[in-house]
């Protein structure tokens, strides 16, 4: 395929609703990315991957798929893309950002819904996005009541299968979880034909694991004071890390690091040294969703960590690479993702450990709760949060929102209020 | 205590805003129930039951835990009311259905979710529920992210017992269930002091099998035409099943269908013959939320079913009384609970093959979807109920409301063209 219109119609794209979408993203992009001053060299592969979103990538899937190999598509942080590369296939975690989906979305499910679930259920339905298009499957899971609703509608449109998600964390749950790996281990192995081995599930943990590693090294360097990179920048990275090749991702993060290390011994910074620490913490948020950070860092203070499915909860905890025979690796798996913190369980007061400790390695001065409208097991969970940021004299702020551009400009006023108000 | 003030002292209840309560009450009974024409003489136990709601059981209940017994309150179809008689408790449903408790609710949960539980945590923290004031414990479930979250907050005021309700019905969550019934009959029993025994379990299965028989025996006279009883007062009576004594109310029920039994035999009924037959499916009503039955039965049309945690869902499959070993009889109340067809469930085909049953059992010309604000499993599964609805040319009309007034007019509005057009 010598352009990506040939890739689009290759993959049923429907042409004149994509170039519609196509039309709005540059300049959004150049508006909230590009207008930052003294980027790092190394962010220009990742505006690269999001300039070029609806065409590198999808062309490199399709042919990995020309070559015999399956695509994954998945929506959450608890499935785990180590089972699906060591079945040989291709994971990418699919994405819902954007408010041109939510529409596509509304004709078959409630208004009042999470606009993270009407988004990625109008962009299958619309044809306009080609990671959809090109997966062979999705993967789905019980998280939430959308999601887990929302499957037994897309499924008309593609094979979905669901992997159940314990609710709880007591010592039966994780052996429920490990036998959901197992049968999403048989079911992966059943689409690509190939048995997952000892040394393709030990290789493709390393992989994964690296991964994590890197993204961990980024985060760590935005510790300092100044912070060598935006919050902006480290959010688009950590949006891209979903659906990039792994390998290639890993090492151009890196390379990054790498570049931080010298502004730090420099004392480079992006931000005025002393600026104001920004946590922010609660639901995800899918490319292109940089609204919050964009108001956050264009109001004088620092996003310098994410207690997010797009930020810390994508990386933090390690598989452990010492298992030997499958059960093992399936056991260690199994263990490092229930290790993560989602308001999806109850009780879920590790997360409260979480953002108290983040705060404190953080260095922050006020957190953000952020909750995308009608996302019911954050909005409830969010009162505990709060109490217990109180409790310790932390200031912290609600902000919940959609994807439209309707709200902008009240948030951005209350967010401007907080940051003045924060010592 | 010689009246029921010094009873709702003793219960620590807000006497001042309980007051307000008792206040609204009794008027909004008698414009709702009272009105209604040709009533059976068999409704004056329940019209006495609910007219003196906050007094005659909630007196009982005190006697009877100065008695020693336990008070269990429980808000869901899917907790064993057999597991907590057998453990010498009494259970109770509580319920949330008021508006009065929802400001009080909102004081610590997020506006945008389920009247329903905005209405019950508002009942506890405001204390003007003597029923939650004389529960010993709460047992919660993981029934849906609303419910699943608010124990979070509510464990601070009562403890709260929390069920792993399952999310699928695979052979292995039959399993899991089991086990989560076997936990609360441990819970049950610490909370007692009393081991469960076979004659005791035996008996408690029979004692709510025969409250099962008596409401499916009122709901098949039901189908009858001209209808012998509104919907309204079998709303009503469905409502009270849920916290009155089970073996006397299941024999006013019986007192009730004999008197229906002789009204069909001279062809006599409630509305007039050939009035228009609706079903009602969708979330529970719980007391006093009457609105849809009352907007339907004031305009000219019959509610005949309802396929609702309040209607069908509470009552259908019996429990198997062929179980003689504690573990036999734990696993028949396993399969018969997890029978029922709740949208929290993935996926829940089974759920529109009942509608469809009841459809056609109970002769309906037309079908109302009836959602509580915010309910999200209920509202994205509504998507496949009137697509197979649809299919069928069944008429179907979705009505989402919460419990304020707001919409009455407008409700009214839109049923009254839809029962209009029904042929």
């Amino acid at each position: 395929m010598s352009n990506y219109y040939e890739l689009w119609k290759y993959l049923d794209i429907d042409i004149d609703r994509h170039d519609e979408l196509m039309a709005i993203l540059p300049d959004f992009f150049k508006d909230v990315y590009l207008s930052q001053k003294n980027r790092p060299e190394g962010m220009n592969y990742f505006n690269l991957v999001v300039s070029s979103i609806h065409g590198l990538r999808p062309k490199e899937l399709v042919e990995l798929r020309n070559k015999g190999k399956k695509v994954v598509g998945t929506f959450c942080v608890y499935v785990p893309d180590e089972l699906v590369f060591a079945a040989n296939a291709v994971s990418i975690g699919l994405c819902g950002g954007s408010q041109f989906w939510v529409p596509d979305g509304e004709k078959v499910l409630p208004k009042n819904l999470c606009p993270l679930i009407k988004s990625f259920t109008g962009a299958k339905l619309s044809k306009t996005c080609p990671f959809f298009q090109c997966s062979d499957i999705l993967i789905g899971e019980t998280t939430c009541d959308g999601k887990k609703k929302v499957w037994e509608i897309l499924n008309k449109s593609i094979e979905i299968y669901v992997m159940n998600l314990p609710q709880m964390k007591r010592e039966q749950e994780y052996k429920e979880w490990e036998n959901e790996l197992n049968l999403l281990k048989n079911k992966l192995e059943s689409l690509t034909g190939i048995k997952v081995s000892n040394d393709m599930l030990a290789s493709s943990i390393k992989m994964i694991n690296n991964k994590r590693k890197a993204l961990k090294r980024l985060y760590e360097l935005r510790k300092q004071n100044p912070v060598p990179i935006s919050g902006k920048d480290v959010l688009l990275i950590s949006q891209i890390a979903f659906y990039d090749d792994p390998e290639r991702f890993t090492q151009k993060v890196n390379v990054l690091c790498d570049e931080l290390d010298e502004r730090i011994k420099k004392g480079e910074g992006v931000f005025e040294k002393d600026a104001k620490r920004i946590l922010i913490t609660g639901t995800p948020m899918a490319l292109p969703n940089w609204k919050l950070h964009h108001i956050v860092e264009t109001s004088g203070a620092a996003v310098v960590c994410e207690e997010t499915c797009t930020g810390t909860r994508y990386f933090e905890n390690l598989v452990n690479e010492n298992g030997t025979t499958l059960d093992e690796m399936i056991k260690n798996l199994a263990e490092r993702y229930l290790e993560t913190n989602c308001a999806c369980f109850t009780p879920n007061t590790k997360r409260i450990e979480d953002i108290l400790r983040l705060i404190n390695e953080y260095k922050v001065d006020g957190v953000i709760g952020y909750n995308l409208q009608f996302c019911t097991p954050y909005a409830v969970e969010y009162y505990n949060v709060k109490k217990a940021l109180e409790e310790k004299n932390i200031p912290i702020l609600l902000i919940e929102s959609d994807y439209t551009e309707n709200d902008t400009q009240q948030i951005k006023t209350r967010v401007e209020a907080f940051i003045e108000m924060l010592k």
